[in-house]
This record gives structure tokens, C-alpha cells and sequence, in this order.
């Protein structure tokens, strides 16, 4: 196969996306995401053999918010392995990402880690009871993008925390059913940290790259995990990745993926590439409305689909 | 017709319970409660013309629980009027009593007032925003019941504090849909220490003479609630009062009723009298065993079903 | 007690009624039914002690849809006693009456003998497995009424078959959990005949006597049922009746009823009296608009609320 | 990368499962399917290349089952394009596989084309209101697997057909829902039967090598569906086709594959081949318990996950 010029690409996509821009709505459920402007689009590609491509608004950070969850379940994962799967079960939801109606049904074992319950059951799985797991976090987002400069957006958080009436109902139900092991509002301050990360497309396309690379950061060589729970974080992200749109996302982009609603989308080409996309306005699945037609496009274009 | 020879029914009953005492479970969800000895039982009956008969440990204070709600609902109604309908729906449940599956698929409109999410919202209503509310209540039970040390046990409304996670699940989900305007925390403490107020079946049946009189408190003579609304708190009763097993109650006794986890249940024979009965052991609905079985001889011989 | 002069109540409703015609909307799922004119309004009321009291289109038949329930009930108690509440349930249904989502839940055990799929579970409960079924059943209700000419609308009773692919869902579904006899399509002939029975309010007050009447038909003096299954069948009606408004008749009118899409209501004041209404327009609850309206305004004239 | 010897791993795996076998339970909801012989087991691969491999109890032929809804989704994309998207949604179901709680809540559009619901809707799309279409499916499965004796199996599709009430129901409630254009049980016929297909393993592989070789038939060199449709059933077996163990099966497995309740599951390796295996005892999924295990080995053993 020809060399895939990828550059070229991203200049292709970011026509035609063009037509696209101003049909989403940015989400508006805390203040401090309402205000971020529209008509912003971002792209970026690293390859396992340590190609990177940008275009657009690439050096403007946003809030990941649930992409996040993939960085904290590779944490639980390396600290407890499958035992992980005791607590939070890997089928896709069928309902809306933060139903309460299936973990009441199922008794507290959220569907998935990628639901907000599950990954506050991952949050509660990883926090050590005091003030570490917090660091902990940062530090490992900051080792997997090589940017030591990232934080937490405070201002988000304490949004986050201040409007969390649902988040707080789930973690107290997942409590009542057993399976948090710290209090509800301990972990949820985790929880409302982790998502409260800003980074810029280049960025994020790094820190994904391990999932790309059998689990190995390949700018520092370090593993990160093994490859079989590479596999696994992958095939979870299909199944369970893009909120209520995971059906439509793997039929027209057919690549592993997570999103936020922040208006990010990161996806995987096992062995070859991470690409991550950004453009703050959402469609109906609560997905950046510009970043699935510029994934659809880019597998369109580079011939990589999983299927 | 003749009168009613109401003590002999009393000790007829108190006789023929005697089979079903040891066969229920005495509710263990909170510590404190769990402690309470098994094979107790009592009655009492006050008529609206001033007569009252009492059997069995009468003097035994036992924590109402739900049973307070009836108290609650009436002060929203006195204060708010057909306006607390807005916020909380009149129609029976059908589904267990803590569920959280209702509640969100009707966007946060408790079915009733006497499940736990609709009992929220009363205490929603009748909160002041500052710390008056609590002296409120105990001040109108004990002008209901003519008792003026009843009190709060603070043991059992920190035990329910301490164990509620379902309970705050249930309030943060009603904020999340707007329907809580005071924090979920603060509406809790009311609602925790109603719960808490421990009394004796001759007070409980005392305290619900006024359901049986048309709304006036027959001690006193001062009206409670209108004519009409005590018809509307009987109605709801009837259809909403035994938890998951209304119909049940509907069928087998026939009268309006509430009951409580903490064995206790009340029933009201419009314009006649209130009965209350008190037995710690729960049948599978968490309905007193005994007190049901109780009260259904009692409408049998009495003859004084509704319907 | 004053003798009430129910004809002077009658007259006043049917003035007071005025307002709320033509506000409703006449049920339009099986054409027969559509084509139904608007604005007519009857009423009657039959007592124990044989007074009877009519106005309006009291000549006018109407299809007793869902009424009938409680008729085949009624057949199923005389034939199987208690045991029918083997395969259907006494609760009220908090749902749609014809959800099947509550009866996939509870295992194709129905939450009470008058949604649907209680209805057909009872249907195939006094189904002889031949012919016979229907003729029992019309002949019954002449019996009850007094009226040899009521007949099955066969035209009414093809449409509901034509139309009914949810009660066949339904009827399929109890089936699957193995609470059917008899084929789907046999019980369901039964079902949408009774349903099909056409009567006038007269006809339909004289009905349901003896369920104010401790279960005796005083026109001829036989018991159709004990007088502990009459209570037990006021209750049902109660808590199950009217759809999903049973809290708000309760609360409104405060008597055990039953609705009909048709736009019938028959309500019972035990001991006393039954009253009918009609008037084809429904509420959103899918109960007689005016019916219900009309049956608020009698037991506040006439003072016989139960509660 | 070196040749991979597919007869080698095949000849390990069928070493490796012995453990498992005896392990499950045979699917026995229908008796014709419950007297199948346990304790077979049988695997083939066919390579887009032309190689083919076989192990185990080749010959036998068993009931493919929900395996067939792949092709009639095939059948329905040719003749309806994306257009069938309108009556079917593409999402994971995240409930049982038969469930009609969610066809309910979400007005009769079932999730995706593999859970029965969705398969009725698809076979109401092929249907040509005559009696062709099942000549048109046993025609097409001939020609993609090139065995021209296969056949519907009678005695099964009648078994079915017999204890079916509970896919009536859906049909029923499908129909209610206005999805369903054809009457339920002319619909449940062609349904029946094209679950009644009987083939082997070698059948089965070669009939799903058109997905794993972009669409085209290589036996005959015909284009059976687009490449892009290609990669959408692929993505659509992955994300629904497992039922209610997806997640698991992309988690183990990785690749996209289809089960049925007979013991069968099919996978495919995009652009490399399909595999089929067989073994009839299921485990609590309804998935073949020696089924899963033999492809997970494969998937490990052939380095060919997908992710």
C-alpha cells in the first residue's frame, strides 16, 4: 500500500466539514462549558511510528470530561486487573449514559466503565482514602501526552460538583447497593477532577496513542499495560465508547473511540494511529456533531475502518 | 344498630394474632431499629365521640416512620393548598416504595406523597429554609395527639442519615429535575428526624382522630384541615398508603390506613374512629404481619369496611 | 338524615356539567367507536331500596368497553373463588392499563383483573375451552340489568379484533409465561365480546346494584356473590378502576368506579345506591370527561363520598 | 509475517475445550432442538485466499438459528438500501434479547436487526406478500455457502411456530406500533423458517466469507453487497450480535461475529476469513459455551483480533 499522505486528509476533511459547523448545540448543563465559543474545529493524528499531523484550532484547550474515563479505567485495570470487572460489568448500556433506571434493575453493577456510574466506580476503585489518587491522575495524563503543563480546571470541577444533583443520586445509589467503597462525595470529587482536564487535540491524540501501540508509550518506551488489556480497552471503547451513539458510530466510522462532552473525540487504528478531533458543538447523542463526520470522513478517506 | 362492644373485639383479636406473632421480620436496614423486641403488640381505638380502648404493651413507644408522612402532607396541604399538587402526583405506585425507576421516567414528579421521593418533596414544601421546620412538626403532633413529650430520637434519625444512601439518591435525582428548592442534604434532616418520632398506639390512634372527624382535632375542637381535604388524605390513604400492598390492605381490610417500618399502621373509620395497632415484625410488603392481620379481623368484626 | 332528593342533584349536575362539553376527546381507536356523536350526557342511579333516578340521553346505548371487567370478574370469583388471585394480582398497576413493560416485569402475573391483560387472564379463566363462554356471560348481565335485550355488538366486537394487535401482544406474552390456558385468539374472542356489550345508563346502574347491595340482585333476591367478595370488588374498583386516574377519582369523587372507553362510569356508594353515567368524550386518562366531572359534583351535592 | 497454520491451532483449540465441554446446558425451549446429541464440537475456516480447514463433527448439520438474521438483513440491504435504518435502529440493546420492555418504551423501532424484534421487522421488509421470500432466502443461502441442498427444516420452523407466544407478542406489539406492514403471522412464518436453516460448520464459514472479503462472493465471483455495507454488517455483528454478551464476546474475542441458540457462532476476520464453530450446549447467554472459549483461543492463537 502507498504511503497515506495524512496531511493531505486532514486539509480534505476540514472542507468539508465546513458545512457542518453551527448545526450542533454546545452543551450549556454547567456555566463554564456554555460559554465556549462555537464554529471551532481541531484535528489531530500521532502514529505509532511517530508521524503527528494537525490542523485547525489545534493549540486551544478543552475540557475532555468523559474521555477521561479511559485514562482512569487503565489505571484500575493495572492496579487491580480483571478483579475490575467484579464491580462494573463491559456490555453496552442501551440507554442513555446516565440512566438509573439499569442500575437500579442490576443492583448497583453499572453496564459499563464508560457510563457515568461505572466510571464512578472506577473512581471510587482507584481513590486511596486520601489525597493522592487526584496527583496520581494528573501525573499519569501528564506522562501519557509528555506535557507536564496540564491540570485540572478548578472553575470546572466545581461547576461540575455544583450541578452534579444526577452524578450525586447515582453514586449514592451505587452506595446503597454496596459496591462504593468510600463515600459518595469523596469519590465524586474525583470523579468531577478527572473530567476537568483541558488539553489541545495533539495532546490527546498522544496520551491515546498506547491503545495504538499494545500498551506501550512509545515516546517514553514505558508500558503502559500489556497488550491482551490494550485489546480490551479498545473493544470496550466500540462497544461502549460514544455515549447512546455507539451503534451509529461504529457502522459509519468503524474505529474504537471515546468522546466528552466537552466536544472531543479521540479513536484508535490498532497498530497504525491515534486521531483525536475537536469542535465544541454536539449532536442529539451528546457526540461533537463536526467531530463524527470528520472520523467518518477520515476512515472514509484512509481506507482504515476495523471492519 | 347495637353499639359496638369495641374492648371485647380487642381481646378477641389480641387472641386470635397470637398464631402469626414470630412469623414476620422486624426491620433491619438501620441498626437501631433491628434492636426493637420481637413478639410485641398493641391496639388502640378512639372514637370521635370520645370513647378509647386500649389492648396489649400500650405503653411501648415505637418509631412511626412513614407513618409521619400523613402529619407532613397535612402542613403542606394547610400551607400550600391544591399547590402541592403541582409537585407531587396523587396516583398509587405500583412499584416498591423506594424506586427510582418511577420517579425518573416521570421527570421527577413522585407518584404519591407517601413513597419516599413523594415525602421529599412534602418536606421540600413545608421547609422553611432556616431551622424552624423541625420544631414545626413536633409541635403539630403533639397538639394532634395531645401528648406534649413526644419528641425526636435523634439515635434513630442519625441512623437513617447514616444509612440513607438510597434516600439521597432519591432527593438528588428530584433536584436534578428542579423539583427540590432547597439542598437535598437539609431536606433530608426533616425528613430523617419525621421519621424518627417515637410514640404509643394510643397516641398514634389519637393523633388521626382528626381523619375520622371531618378534619377537627376532637380534643381541642380546632379545625386541623377543611372537611374536604380530610376526604382527600383518606382517598390517598386508601390508595396509596401500605406500600407495595394497598390493594391488598383495600381487599382484606378495608379501611384507609398508613403504615410504618417500624411495625406500626393507623386506620380511620370516616366519621366513626381511628385505630392504630403496633406489631414490630414486617410481612414481605413491610407491612406489620401482625398489624394487618389486626386490623382485617377488627373491620370483620366490627363490620365497618368502606365499602 | 334528610331524604335526598337525587332527581333535584341530577338536574343541578346536568346544568353544571355544561361547560365541560366538547372539551374531550372521543375514543378513536377502533372506528366503530369514533363515530360516536359528541355532547350527549345521560345519568341514573338505581338504590337498594328501589328508587330509581334518570337524565339526559338516558335511551341512548353505549358500548360498555371496560366496564364489563368487572362483570367476568364477578363470573371468575362465583367460579373459582380465591384462587383466581393465583394468576392475577390485586395491586394497583402505577402504569398504562395496557403496558406490557409491568408485565414482562412480574412474569405475566397481571397487577390487577382490570388492565387488559388481567382482563383476558380472567377470560380465560371462566372460559370452558368451547362455545359456551359468551352465552354465559350475556346472559349474566341481562340477569343483573333486568334486560333480556342486551346483546353482543358484533360490529363493535370485529373492530376491537381487527385493531387489537397490542392485546394480542399482550395475550401472547401471558401466554409465553404460561398464565393462559387456552389459545390467545379463543380468550381474546371471549374478551373483545364482553367488552362489546352495548346498554343505557339505566341498564348500567342496575348493573352493578348489586355491588351497593352486598352482593344480592334485589330485583330478584338471588346472591350473585358473598357479601365479603361485593366489599372486595368495591376495593379492587377503588384502587384499580379507572385506569391510570384512580388516585384522582378517589380524591375527587372518593366512590369505587368503573370507566369505560365508551364514556361510561358506574360507581357504587356501598349499602346506598349505584349511579351511572355517560358521555362519550374522554379526559386524557382516557375516562368519560363529563363522567367524571358529574360523579364529582354528586358526591359533594348527595354527601356520599366514602371517605 | 510468517504463514499462519490454521490446521495446527484448529487441532490445538479442539484439545483445549475438552475441559468445557459438558460445561452448558442445550437450548431446550423448543423440544426438536432440546434431543440434539451434547458433547459435539466442530470449527472450520475459510481463508479469502480459497484455503479451507476443518475439526470436530464437520459433517453434522445443526439449526443455525438467529445466525440467519444476518442474512436477511443481507436480503434487506440489497432490496432497501439504507432505508431500512428507518424501521430498525442500530444500537445495542443493553437487555435480554427478546425483551419488549424496550420495543415498548422506544414505540415499536426495535434497537438493532439482531434481537427478534428487529429480525420480525426485517422479514416484514423482504416480504413480498406472497409466498417467494422464503424461496428467495433458502436460494440465497445456497448460493453464498454452495451447498444447493440445503434446506428449512419443517419439523423446526413448526416447533417454533408452536411455542412461539412470545415472539407473537413482539410482532403483535410491533404491529400496534405501526412497523409492521404484513400481517404478525404471515411475518412469524418467514421468521420461523429462516431460523430452520440446517447446515455444518464448513457451510457456515464459507456462506459469511462475503463480509470478510468486502462483499463479494469468492466462489462465484459475484458482489453480494457494497464494501461499505460490507463493513457496516461487520460493525452491526459486533456491537449486536452476540446477544446480550457483545461486550464480553468483543472483550474476548475481538472479532465481529453471529451466534445462535442451535450452538452456532460465526466470526469474521476482515479481508483474511471467516470462522465457524459449533458446539450445542450455551452458556448463561444463550452463546455456545464451547463456542465462545474455541474462538477466544483462536483469536489468540492467530493474532487476529480486530482491535
Amino acid at each position: 500500500m502507498d504511503k497515506i499522505d495524512y496531511q493531505a486528509i486532514l486539509e480534505r476533511i476540514s472542507e468539508e466539514i465546513k458545512p457542518f459547523c453551527g448545526k450542533g448545540k454546545i452543551a450549556d448543563y454547567i456555566p463554564v462549558l456554555a460559554k465556549v465559543p462555537a464554529n471551532q474545529f481541531a484535528m489531530a493524528i500521532t502514529t505509532v511510528t511517530g508521524e503527528e499531523y494537525v490542523i485547525g484550532d489545534s493549540e486551544v484547550e478543552f475540557s475532555i470530561q468523559s474521555i477521561s474515563k479511559v485514562f482512569t479505567l487503565t489505571l484500575a485495570m493495572k492496579k487491580l486487573g480483571d478483579d475490575i470487572w467484579k464491580r462494573v460489568n463491559l456490555e453496552p448500556s442501551g440507554t442513555s449514559f446516565n440512566s438509573l433506571v439499569q442500575l437500579e434493575y442490576e443492583n448497583g453493577i453499572p453496564r459499563n466503565p464508560f457510563i457515568n456510574a461505572g466510571a464512578i466506580v472506577v473512581s471510587d476503585a482507584i481513590y486511596d482514602g486520601r489525597g493522592k489518587t487526584k496527583n496520581q491522575i494528573i501525573r499519569f495524563v501528564r506522562d501519557l501526552s509528555g506535557n507536564n503543563s496540564l491540570y485540572f480546571d478548578e472553575e470546572v470541577a466545581e461547576s461540575e460538583r455544583k450541578f452534579g444533583h444526577r452524578n450525586r443520586a447515582m453514586a449514592n445509589l451505587t452506595k446503597s447497593f454496596g459496591n462504593l467503597n468510600n463515600m459518595a462525595d469523596e469519590v465524586l470529587d474525583i470523579y468531577y477532577h478527572q473530567c476537568a482536564i483541558g488539553m489541545n487535540v495533539l495532546d490527546l491524540s498522544r496520551s491515546f496513542l498506547y491503545l495504538a501501540n499494545e500498551g506501550v508509550n512509545s515516546r517514553t518506551n514505558e508500558r503502559v499495560i500489556s497488550g491482551r488489556q490494550t485489546k480490551r480497552i479498545n473493544s470496550l471503547m466500540l462497544t461502549s465508547g460514544l455515549y447512546d451513539a455507539v451503534g451509529d458510530f461504529a457502522y459509519w466510522v468503524g474505529l474504537p473511540g471515546k468522546s466528552g462532552v466537552g466536544g472531543g473525540i479521540v479513536a484508535v487504528v490498532p497498530s497504525v494511529l491515534s486521531v483525536a478531533v475537536w469542535s465544541p458543538e454536539l449532536n442529539e447523542s451528546g457526540n461533537s456533531l463536526v467531530g463524527v463526520k470528520a472520523l467518518e470522513l477520515f476512515t472514509t478517506y484512509a481506507q482504515n475502518s476495523i471492519f
